[in-house]
């Protein structure tokens, strides 16, 4: 199965794709960041997010995507647009009819490492050695980005095979103007 | 000049268009809710009020689009909703180039009230003289669509040929693969 990961932010939001299955070796597909100018508006800077995600589905064919699920415990503004950049991942995922999950920081963090409570650097370094890299990527987002991938290829498989049947029925429903 | 009000929210979307401009009689060219199921997935719900609000713009080919400014005083799971769904509407209006603004809910109140801590029903019972109706519009988000719109023609406008000419120009660019 092919995952591809977002961590979303208006301006860095990282992007990874795994290949694997529970068990066996994880491959990684791609890694990089989608990043739009902090001077541009709100509205363009969805449509640069909506543009990066189309066109890393296009090139890597995930079957499942993977959202990190925001909190706003942090500072609101910040949250505000990782949120609204979020809205792009699942809607452009959604849209296409693939299966959208969400995994929290901590369920993505004990995935890899074992600990909800680890630090960024542990988080990258087990990405890197599961993933045998020569070194972490860079950035943290894309590190992340990687990380949920491989949370979701682990924890996800249970209700995946009904979840996507229910998405791509949904789909079938009449197209609207969208 | 024809603006578009969006007041989003995931399970109520108030959309209300209004033509008019700043000392002319105001006329509602359009008023709705895009409504989506609370138990489906949330990115379906995002791509459903996409539909939504594509389908009001082709319908009522605005010049302008107002959205609610999001704040996070308040529930925060209601607030990380609106912020999604307000994405979508800055993300289709942003696409066509259409220029967008936010507005506060102090501003749009004090717009059409004269205080910026009017009741909704004092928002509602103005909204219905100002646009000559025969009662408010219903629900309230509706009717919050269309004070926003009224609040743009009456504020925005200022600024509104400049931001039209730098979101035309920025939509010129190569479109990538959105």
């Amino acid at each position: 199965m092919r995952v591809l990961g977002v961590d979303p932010g208006l301006t860095r939001c990282g992007i990874g794709v795994v290949d694997g299955a529970p068990g066996k070796p994880l491959r990684m597909a791609g890694v990089g960041v989608v990043r739009t100018p902090a001077d541009a508006d709100i509205g363009e800077r969805l449509v640069l997010i909506e543009r990066g995600i189309e066109a890393w589905l296009d090139e890597h064919r995930p079957q499942f995507v993977a959202v990190e699920r925001v909190f706003s415990q942090h500072n609101v503004r910040t949250v505000m647009g990782t949120a609204q950049a979020s809205a792009v991942a699942l809607l452009c995922a959604s849209r296409r009819g693939l299966p959208v999950a969400l995994h929290t920081p901590s369920e993505v963090k004990a995935a890899v490492t074992g600990s909800g409570r680890a630090e960024k650097a542990q988080v990258g370094a087990m990405v890197t050695r599961l993933l045998r890299l020569d070194a972490p990527p860079k950035p943290a987002d894309a590190a992340d980005a990687l990380a949920l991938a491989i949370c979701h290829i682990w924890r996800g498989t249970a209700s995946d095979r009904l979840r996507q049947a229910v998405a791509a029925q949904r789909l079938r429903t009449p197209k609207g103007t969208a």
